[in-house]
């Protein structure tokens, strides 16, 4: 799946990947309206709402970008039903042949890391079939626990040709509370991008490996540091646009190869009508605005990469 | 919520936690059959069998314990249909009336976070209405991200009366790799145990903190400090029983007033008609012999706390 992402980015031109991180507040009044208006001011409605308004934007989206990144929380908040809404954005994406990574930041010991991995990257066995629960090519992992909450993944990462992110240096702002806490004279984020490296060996693709990072475009002066320290590791940016990030912040996570790192932007994109700069696409054709957001990062990122 | 678990506590003279953390392995074949038999070796087979082998013990311990700590990977790895049997299984042990600890380990940033609050511990807008996601009493939470990641979960604790438990030193054998990297001459533990007391000062109950931590049964002497450092934070302490934790080890976790700490077992429990120890039960009886091990479990704790 590593490969298959490399190649996407490579064919687009657009190493970049879209948020679906969907809030109501987001979402334009046709389609809630609709949505209530079938199910009522329920999370069933909730659901339905974001899977529309996911659909209108992928549909605007997916033939200029690699990967889409939803971010699992913003669909848990409504229950059941907005996990129905998840599953359906997954099945989705990969129908429209875009890499789904699932921002679900999971991470626990032992079987229980091993439960996750297999409900989200794997198949689940229930007497003599398997079942896939939610279907996703990468998903983004927390390494507080230390690696026996990391491998269980990589083992189904090996087994199904998939992926993880582990989180090595978040974007927000309290990020260096502990991550960049000095242990033996580095920063802790250094400590666990050297974990990153060591587990990334044993599940390479044929240039990058399974094992992936997550580094903000908000830190590029660790971002660089952690670039050579992971040199064989996608680096997942998030933190581009809305939180601040701009193209020449990117620069560091890129390898010479102008690949190696795949850029985040949620609200900057999924609400881009909201925008000012965005406004005259109006909410009937939000999907068009964030189409015009894609193309201005992607041209952005692009120019940013030329320049160095 | 944190009265309410030391009340119950009290009442009950069981600093316990039963983890229903399902494995189909460990449900017993007639339980299995019949689930299968209804809906087929499926996804919704797998989470009927699950609901039913929980409701089992729940309905065979819920007098002797204050509180149970289902594991959502164990139903996650099933999909949907495995996160259903959660929500039954939680709203089942709510009407039992015990106090219900969702061991998510969610944590992410600012506005992704506050959605996990929202979804497991408070109620999700939708229009004029306002609904419950998942509806746990408290939730555990990582805290790698900073307090950025963790604040959101306690303006809804502070909102909801509930509470949350943050990893600070976990049981599994590697915590170590990045938990006791020695930062600043304290191992990194210490340090989020000193945001564990310093968030948790903004949110108190009577005697004891909405802010928890979970301290492994299996550190001891690390849970002696960290006691020390967090003088009015619960600590949830795993590890006992199955992964090598005695009642002897559990004293450094209790304060003077033998309150404090709550230990948790899972597959001690919740698998104990596998042990030899309890064989006698049979798989017939696997709730009895579950019952029988709370039972022991308790004995074992009052004589460490009696003896010390």
């Amino acid at each position: 799946m590593i490969d298959k992402l490399m190649e996407k980015i490579k064919k687009t031109g657009a190493p970049v990947v879209v948020g679906l991180d969907p809030m109501l507040k987001y979402i334009p009044g046709q389609i809630q309206e609709k949505a209530f208006g079938e199910y009522g001011e329920t999370l069933e409605g909730a659901g339905e709402a974001i899977w529309q308004y996911n659909k209108g934007i992928v549909d605007a989206v997916c033939d200029l970008i690699p990967a889409v990144k939803p971010q699992i929380a913003m669909y848990e908040q409504f229950g059941i039903e907005g996990l129905k809404a998840y599953c359906r954005t997954v099945d989705y994406c990969k129908e429209k042949g875009l890499v789904v990574i699932g921002d679900i930041k999971r991470g626990d010991i032992g079987s229980t890391s091993e439960a996750y991995a297999v409900g989200h990257l794997g198949r689940v066995r229930v007497g003599g079939s398997s079942f896939s629960g939610f279907g996703e090519d990468f998903a983004t992992v927390n390494p507080y626990l230390g690696s026996d909450g990391v491998k269980p993944f990589i083992e189904v990462c090996k087994k199904e040709k998939k992926g993880i992110f582990v989180l090595v240096k978040t974007s927000n702002p309290s990020s260096g509370e502990f991550q960049d806490r000095l242990a033996d004279g580095r920063p802790l984020y250094e400590w666990v991008g050297e974990k990153v490296a060591q587990w990334g060996e044993e599940a390479m693709g044929s240039a990058y490996s399974y094992v992936g990072a997550v580094v903000g475009a908000t830190y590029p002066e660790m971002g660089a540091v952690l670039r050579r320290i992971m040199p064989r590791a996608c680096i997942l940016v998030p933190g581009y646009g809305a939180q601040g990030g701009t193209g020449r912040d990117l620069l560091p996570f890129f390898n010479e190869d102008g690949l190696g790192a795949i850029v985040n932007s949620s609200r900057g994109i999924i609400a881009a009508w909201q925008q000012e700069k965005y406004a005259r696409f109006g909410p009937e054709c939000y999907a068009d605005a964030s189409r015009q957001a894609v193309r201005d990062m992607i041209n952005d990122i692009a120019s940013a990469l030329e320049g160095r």
